[in-house]
């Protein structure tokens, strides 16, 4: 991998490198709070795996850590499952293990194209309300109020209720952060353009913001608390060290209940990796193996499991920062690891006076960029079917939870494709006149052959559609005159399955009856093969298959 | 309906509803005794239900009314629900409504193509797992011993648990009735044949057996028990006359508990009622309206639920018995609910004494039928997938359930089936010398064209495989020698959802930033339709669209 690495490569990696650890070290501990971890098991998350990664993984910028999303699932596969802190950890290790081996499998079967199972629109309607979710989850931290985890309404109803026990400095703390958070981005960028920096170098030192205001909050307030009680929810003592491997892994309960809920962290944590990665890559014509990715993101999460912590996956803002500030290769993720770890083993008593509501106000300012209004109307505008996929795992993700909610729109859209292709398109054709060319009957002026009725198929013959066919085929015969032959055509058929072979069976017998024979032409080789070998087909397959419509036209003509 | 009915039809109709009849008395009693309820619900179930469908139905020779398949699944549906046999009295009644509403419903909408979403194997593998359980559920009646219904293998250990207290008085009543049953079949009417009688008239004959097997036994148990308690289980008083309409049908509680089942009794009634109406159909060269089937079956399940009973369905070997009758047309549905009605008002108390071992023998002979071996091995030599969905379909039927056995076969056929496009068969084309086909490269001697790599997709691009078409597109160029135009040839392509048009939209973008010009040929109007309206994709559209690939190549060539 690092054959031919240069000293501006080195340097542009470790650059980088610094810029996201500024970023990763805040959002490490905010998103282990969203899990339901302490803090500092964020920042384990974010030492060995992307290390692990660094070595196996294909792409050159993703960059692997603990994300908003996994947070927000662990949390909620967690719930109803640990009731004390130490299961808690226990089952986010858990977790981590079981997401680990289940693309470890995954990949070693090759089974990259997993990722064929989440549409764009339930990614888009999943991200988008998982973000909503996570906004709202947020809504106790920065007010200062306790409110327990459920879904949407049932966490706006107790905010409301408990509207009157908001605590006016957690609040105040929590709209100072989020406002400064807002003013880092393009007001102080701009201002320092303005200062006559260049845009690149201005957009890197406004990505440092979420430190300094977390360095600024816990200083303010350790010298508000002196020696006492700081007046909000501080993240308060956080051991130092490096994390002990995996104590309670093989001691944990819970293997087969928190496997389902693994699955699915495992498929939504490749699938966005997956994404975030191709986008980077496309833009300097590199390549991503989908396999390879998911044997290396199943390794990173086994490294999570072995360090004690929660499951990772590729972060789409943290991976776009490290990717504009520059970064070549998997070096710069090491490098960001080390500096994470020297924060981990002597830093973290520093942020033991940072107050909860900044990390929430950090959370809530990262994941809002996750939801995709305008890629939402784009799709629903599009295509029908895709919009009401995107919004039943939207509602559903808020109304009944984040799980339901990927099921739901999986299902959906499968169920929507199937539906779709039930109907195939199919049409009655006839030839071009002084051409050797078939067309639609109904929009092109073409030659009939009386006698002959020839179809054209397109689309596979399976179960979700042998019915359509069939009746198609019947009204064709009934609107032809005395007709003696059927001829389907099938160019586009790809695939039939028994169902597909049953229909054309019962075609051919009930046709037979009924005087008229069936033929095919343009069977394409792999179906042909398999058709071939049933007995009942034999005869079809000895005499009535043709290479071309033309043929089988002149073949039916001349007999 | 009845124009033209003339009195050969007429006889014909009557010698088929007087043989149904025959054979549907005891059936009707044994499938509501199997759906947990007392024997003459279903006697009502055969009633009005078949009287309705016979108005709206559109199959000629379907015989509607109780099934075994459905009556399980009502008791299945029940178990949970019910405590005492009026609550399951009750919620037999609302899954009736339910089922009735969701099949008008569908039909009004017309979703006849909901049967799409039952493949072939789903319903093979469902169909002989149910039958299995029905059978091993008939196992306590059988034996006179007492088991609760289950799994499999929990009503199998069960009767292995109780072995010891197996009466030996049921269960020769039992052995002697299934061999009178197997008896009266195949070697009665050889014999009948012997005496020289036609062939068919034997078999009208052995039609007549359950009935005579059951006044034999009944009888037999009436002198057996004189006036004491007779030795075996018996079917008891049932009460005479004509069921009263719906009494607790609006009172009822537990409409959306029931709702889940209905659903899948719904769909999978339908499926079933189909499949045997379109067999009989295509036999006489009439045809079945899917649409209309639809409302015909959801209007006669209303009607089962007026009269207070429980979901009904077109019964597969009835229909047949039926049919080989000589049924012509609904009239001898009419006169077989006609004789069943006189049944239940005057002569329920003839069936005092029926041993309920003789109607567990009924419907154990009935359903062996319905186990399809050589279906299943057939369907797993031709298609492997096909085969996984049939087995897992069985088993998950016979350890977890009817329901989730059906979902889960539904589930994965769906899988299947995408996961299967998800790899869609590609080739890089070239023209064959001398003429404008175009054909793989790998495959055939054609002509390659300098600078320009022509791909044909050869299924539609949707979000299971835009990952791998774009792969391959990438590949392709890869392989070539300085590309300047990549041509996608899209024959096959029908559909292209919102994963699809982000596809081409980023393809293109990147293809130009490369200095590579994207082109299209042969795109289906619908599809053409859609994707020229989208914005990013009106400079592709104005100039880069082609009729043939032909035209394109000459385009390029000459450009």
């Amino acid at each position: 991998m690092l054959s031919g690495y240069d000293r501006r490569q080195a340097l542009a990696d470790g650059t980088a490198g610094v810029i996201t650890a500024i970023l990763l070290v805040p959002q490490a501990m905010a998103y282990a709070l969203l899990a339901g971890l302490p803090a500092q098991y964020g920042l384990y998350a974010a030492i060995v795996p992307p290390v692990v990664y660094a070595l196996f993984g294909t792409s050159r910028t993703l960059a692997v850590g603990p994300v908003a999303v996994a947070a927000l699932m662990v949390a909620d596969a967690l719930a109803g499952y640990a009731a004390t802190e130490g299961e808690w950890i226990e089952g986010a290790i858990v977790l981590s293990a079981e997401v680990g081996l289940l693309l470890l499998i995954a990949g070693l079967l090759g089974l990259g194209r997993l990722i064929a199972f989440v549409s764009h629109p339930v990614l888009s309607g999943f991200t988008s309300a998982a973000a909503l979710l996570i906004l709202i989850s947020q809504g106790g931290a920065l007010l200062g109020i306790e409110i327990t985890r459920g879904t949407a309404p049932v966490m706006l109803e107790a905010l409301i209720a408990r509207a009157s026990a908001i605590d006016p400095a957690t609040a105040a703390t929590a709209a100072a952060a989020i406002l400064a958070l807002l003013l880092a981005r393009t007001p102080t960028r701009r201002g320092l353009e303005a200062m006559g920096m260049t845009h690149d170098t201005a957009q890197l030192l406004t990505r440092t913001a979420p430190l300094l205001i977390v360095v600024a909050a816990t200083v303010v307030m350790a010298l508000i608390a002196g020696s006492g009680e700081p007046p909000v929810a501080v993240v308060g003592t956080i051991p130092g060290g490096m994390p002990t491997p995996g104590a309670g892994l093989f001691e944990a309960t819970g293997w087969i209940t928190l496997l389902p809920s693994a699955a699915l962290i495992a498929l939504i944590g490749y699938v966005e990796s997956m994404t975030v990665a191709r986008v980077l890559a496309a833009r300097r014509r590199e390549r991503v193996d989908p396999t390879r990715e998911l044997v290396a993101l199943g390794l990173a999460n086994a490294g999570s499991a072995l360090a004690g912590t929660m499951p990772v996956a590729g972060g789409f803002s943290r991976s776009v920062v490290n990717f504009e500030a520059g970064a070549r290769t998997q070096v710069a993720a090491i490098i960001t690891a080390a500096l994470v770890a020297i924060v981990a083993v002597w830093f973290t008593d520093w942020f033991e006076t940072l107050p909860r509501a900044v990390l929430a106000a950090i959370i809530v300012v990262a994941v809002a960029q996750l939801i995709n209004l305008r890629e939402a109307v784009s799709i629903m505008r599009f295509d029908r079917g895709d919009g009401i996929t995107l919004a039943v795992t939207f509602v559903t993700v808020l109304l009944f939870g984040i799980e339901p909610g990927l099921v739901a729109g999986i299902t959906l859209s499968l169920l929507i494709y199937v539906w779709r292709t039930s109907r195939p398109h199919m049409a009655v054709v006839g030839r071009v006149p002084g051409t050797e060319h078939y067309r639609n009957i109904l929009r092109h002026d073409v030659e009939r052959h009386p006698g002959t009725v020839i179809v054209r198929v397109d689309e596979n013959i399976y179960f979700a559609n042998t019915d359509a066919i069939r009746r198609f085929l019947l009204d064709a015969l009934e609107q032809s005159d005395d007709p003696r032959y059927l001829v389907l055509a099938m160019t586009s058929v790809s695939y039939v399955d028994s169902s597909g072979l049953s229909l054309l069976e019962n075609l051919d017998t009930e046709l037979r009856l009924r005087g008229i024979e069936l033929h095919l032409t343009e069977v394409k080789g792999p179906v042909a093969d398999r058709l071939s070998r049933v007995t009942a087909l034999e005869p079809l397959f000895a005499e009535r298959v043709h290479l071309s419509l033309e043929r089988a036209v002149r073949h039916l003509e001349a007999g």
